[in-house]
């Protein structure tokens, strides 16, 4: 695809459009546009200018621009992402949602929150609290992302087994397409099967499909009570295999995260502070939610004893504050450790788990690579950081590919996929076209050729046209 | 578009691919795959051919044929549908999956149930079950709807306000697309982000994008306890008002469905048995779910003390059987009262549906014509059947599109759509392309011609080309 430039006529018409502050093209001002959350020199890339509208009629006519202009346009929100999904490789404009960031409406008779797509994650989820509701959406990114990025990527994290991922929390969303036009999708509406799912379809295309502009959130009701517990196993295979025992024990429980025991010391060190089994424990840690006290001892005493009955080293009350400490330090620890690493972000039937680590350790040793994991347990969603650390940047780039198509190729053989949360975006573009089904593939490409014909909008993401 | 018809080369060709005993072509025997569920002569139109594959490969060789032949193709389930989706208004084959009845596998180590499209939903329901399991689709047709159809148009049911509608019990749709390509769109997955939502997009989509051929559905933990409350209220507004309050309050009820007084008489009349303040009552019939008897009073405590606290004539712990017949003969009853009559499947923001089902009144005296409701109250859907009774055809046709007009001219403006959980089909297509924004049809127009470039698979349903 052939793409124009923008030149100090298309400049001056984006300063007519936006306001002439709020058109970036100097250099220093671009660097916070020329990457997302994914380290390393190949992963930044400086766009041509970064526009900052401030309403959904100046998103459309920014898009209208590009779009009769044939420029690309790579929807931005927090910049957040672990996929450089948000990372204009083909230049043109970096259009940032940061300026659209208001709660427009807490409408308590229809339980939905409005808010535009530069507000943060956890503003809504604070926004929710004060008005005693539960936004059920939480990213471990939660404190930076934009709700945007995580409707673009549809986020998912730690009470997902629960409440689902960004998609089922979307009711409405307002949409710049491709070509300029806006359109709302759904409404206030809890459910409704009027046509197809655009809506479905536009969540988690990671701005490919569009530009969101306002988004309808469901809200609902605030659990009484929330108890945490950490059950401690001698093996990734004891720990996984409580998972679906806890489910069938009747609980659904509001997380359920492992943390393989080469990430539990990674932590640990990061930290300085000694984490319970860490020489050679292997942890499950459990949320549970209930209305009262008994609903919630009573879940706890059932985990217990199945957590005992499967051979468990320990199974403590846990503090929250500290055990959730260390599983949200993981990213952090592993890139104090390695400044340069690649967060793998596998997705395989939650009975594959105990197989994609052990397979993910026997990888590490043969390509001479640490490898640390954690998992969305109840979700099937390996999170393995696969560190750098020393080695030289050739021997990396020469090695890490080729563990990569060693492990996907596992993956898909498991029935399994690329991402569980984080998106495909550029970084797993070529992945993507290797692993994904050539059908499937080739209805996306011809999906997105009906929805955006001139191909300007984040081109060269999730795949190549 | 013009058609190729099924002759006797088309035939015999059909034969081969299915057997011949599999390939109906006497009137009499196409009579039951003539209609569906929706009653009156102008929604009854025989198909050239009704084929029974066996197979996915059968399927797909039906779909290669026609669309080489350019035949239109007409994806059947059990037939129950409300909206003329399963009707071959244009001709050509109507392609049943009757056959296709098979529970394919139980996963207990994923919690997911592998099924071909033409298993009823209550057998999915009782294979679950008798596994200890829950699968959480409960469309009112359950006892006859197959998973297919369930699939097609993303059913809801009573259990949506918790659960979610089909598209939230679906992991992994095996799809033949209109090309006749197989294709396996998400797996057995809790939650995947990588490409387009194509799962996601063919749900609901009504047969248009292609025939589900095999489905993985996901399984919950079964809930321990249920019970259901009847509260009474005075007036249709103060019934709705207490849906907020009880989410408000911590609640999520399992189901939370509403009677409006003419539909409980009429329901009283046709099971002939006294219905409680059936005279001057607006129901609201509550269940819920919990771990334990203590868990489950709690919640009817809070419950009963909000109902009363807003008025309720009544709150009974409900005879389960008695309450839900008197529910789900709500159907039935109009039938027996006008054999035609048309389904309105409205769904509204909630808090808009005490003023949609007085306007419904206002309508229904304006017309002359008897119009009774019921709700997913928490879903904001509102089942209104207008009855045709005693009207003459001509007359019943002249008014029923006014009336409609009017009806949706409403439900638009309080941000509503044309249908919750039954499908546009062939019944809704006008109001669709009248009621729908522009923008979204012309999306939902390009999608259809990037997917099925020849428009052969159920043409004519939702829009039209």
């Amino acid at each position: 695809m052939k793409y124009s430039k923008v030149d100090d006529r298309i400049v001056a018409e984006l300063q007519e459009i936006v306001g002439a502050k709020y058109v970036l093209t100097d250099r220093e001002k671009l660097e916070p546009y020329s990457h997302d959350a994914v380290t390393g020199d190949k992963h930044v890339c400086y766009p041509e200018a970064a526009v900052l509208p401030a309403t959904t009629a100046e998103v459309a006519a920014v898009v209208r621009l590009a779009n009769r202009e044939v420029i690309p346009v790579v929807p931005r929100g927090a910049g957040t992402g672990y996929a450089c999904a948000a990372v204009a490789y083909e230049g043109g404009i970096v259009l940032s949602t940061e300026r659209m960031n208001g709660i427009l409406e807490i409408d308590d008779a229809n339980m939905v929150m409005v808010v535009e797509p530069g507000v943060r994650t956890s503003e809504v989820q604070e926004a929710a609290a004060a008005k005693g509701y539960l936004y059920a959406g939480e990213p471990s990114s939660g404190d930076s992302s934009f709700i945007g990025g995580n409707v673009a990527t549809n986020a998912g994290g730690i009470k997902a087994v629960k409440y689902g991922t960004t998609r089922h929390q979307v009711l409405g969303l307002e949409l710049v397409t491709p070509e300029g036009e806006v359109v709302m999708l759904g409404g206030k509406l809890r459910k409704e099967t009027t046509g197809y799912s655009l809506i479905q379809l536009a969540i988690g295309a990671e701005g490919t499909l569009g530009v969101a502009t306002k988004v309808i959130l469901k809200l609902l009701p605030k659990p009484a009570k929330v108890m945490d517990l950490l059950a401690i196993f001698p093996s990734a295979a004891a720990a996984i295999a409580i998972v679906p025992k806890i489910m069938h024990a009747g609980i659904t429980p509001l997380c359920v995260e492992f943390m393989d025991n080469k990430g539990i010391r990674c932590c640990e060190e990061f930290l300085g502070e000694k984490l319970p089994h860490s020489e050679d424990g292997y942890y499950i840690i459990v949320s549970v939610e209930g209305e009262s006290d008994e609903a919630l001892e009573n879940q706890c005493v059932t985990i217990d004893e199945l957590c005992e009955a499967n051979g468990s080293l320990e199974v403590l009350v846990a503090d929250p504050a500290k055990i959730w400490k260390a599983r949200k330090s993981f990213g952090e620890a592993n890139r104090a450790r390695s400044l340069i690493f690649s967060a793998e972000d596998i997705v395989v039937p939650i009975a594959g788990i105990p197989d994609t680590v052990a397979y993910l350790g026997e990888l590490g040793e043969k390509y001479g690579v640490t490898i640390h994991c954690v998992a969305h347990a109840a979700d099937g969603n390996v999170h393995a950081d696969i560190l750098k650390e020393e080695l030289p940047l050739a021997a990396w780039e020469d090695k890490l590919p080729k563990l990569q198509e060693e492990l996907y190729t596992f993956v898909y053989g498991l029935g399994g996929k690329l991402s569980g949360e984080h998106g495909i975006g550029r970084k797993r573009l070529e992945l993507m076209e290797k692993f994904a089904d050539p059908v499937e593939l080739k209805m996306m490409r011809a999906v997105k050729k009906a929805l955006d014909p001139r191909g300007i909008m984040n081109p060269g993401k999730i795949f190549r046209m």
